[in-house]
């Protein structure tokens, strides 16, 4: 049983450490033919001529793995009522295929809404093999507060 | 053989229609487990018992849908080079599994960089069976000029 971790719980300011994923060129391919085909992320010998000169990753897996590593290592028993919006979604360099990537994730600011429910402002970072940014992210997501198990039926 | 298409050459502030795709709960969970592995997204149980009463997409799922949706439906000869940034992601409403979204692109702007790459600022947008805006997003890519040809060797 993990114990239910509410807005008001979380600790400010200090990166949470969420692991890391190795990218394939199978799972690259595999993503982006399901999800965004472009043959810069489908097409190994397109990627090659590319300005890139190699396979990237779709940003919208480059962002599923934040999310799948940030979910299994660090959200467990996080009280997530649902996604608000994404601010801002940056990624300064290219994922290339070999990479391993390790996940970050900081609570920046918890606004109380005053009915059980807080909005809470986050910046999650995706860094590759050479410790250069791919993915910098700033959602704001809905979470129980402790004061909402209070009106709990 | 598609005719390539170039910065230069796209429409402003005319919707482009990117069809439709339909969002079973198989689908949900499929990518949820792999990308987004939160019960709301994998389990029927869990998600009949949330504030939502049903299954819900990840948003990261829905993402996916816009981007296949316009990649196969309105991009075909686009000459993108990378996706830059995307200044903003909202969720005004959830995606229901057995939902059908259909997907919108429209040019807000085109900012040459001089060098034979322009920044191309969009809106897309995802609406569902009610009519009702599920995902708007507003990314910016760099895409080709024309006057790129006369660089090329």
């Amino acid at each position: 049983m993990i114990d239910p971790v509410f807005a008001d719980d979380l600790i400010l300011d200090v990166p949470y450490e969420a692991g890391s994923h190795h990218v394939s060129d199978e799972e690259i391919i595999d993503f982006a033919r399901r999800w965004d085909p472009l043959p810069m992320h489908t097409d190994l010998a397109a990627a090659a001529a590319s300005p890139f000169g190699g396979l990237i990753a779709s940003g919208i897996h480059s962002f599923g793995i934040y999310q799948r590593l940030t979910v299994l290592n660090v959200y467990r028993g996080w009280q997530i009522i649902a996604g608000r919006r994404i601010h801002e979604l940056e990624f300064p360099k290219p994922v290339f295929a070999g990479t391993t990537l390790r996940a970050f994730v900081r609570i920046d600011r918890i606004v109380p809404r005053g009915d059980g429910r807080s909005v809470v402002h986050k910046t999650g970072t995706l860094v590759d093999d050479e410790g250069d940014l791919v993915l910098r992210i700033h959602p704001q997501v809905y979470m129980w507060d402790r004061t909402s198990l209070l009106g709990s039926t």
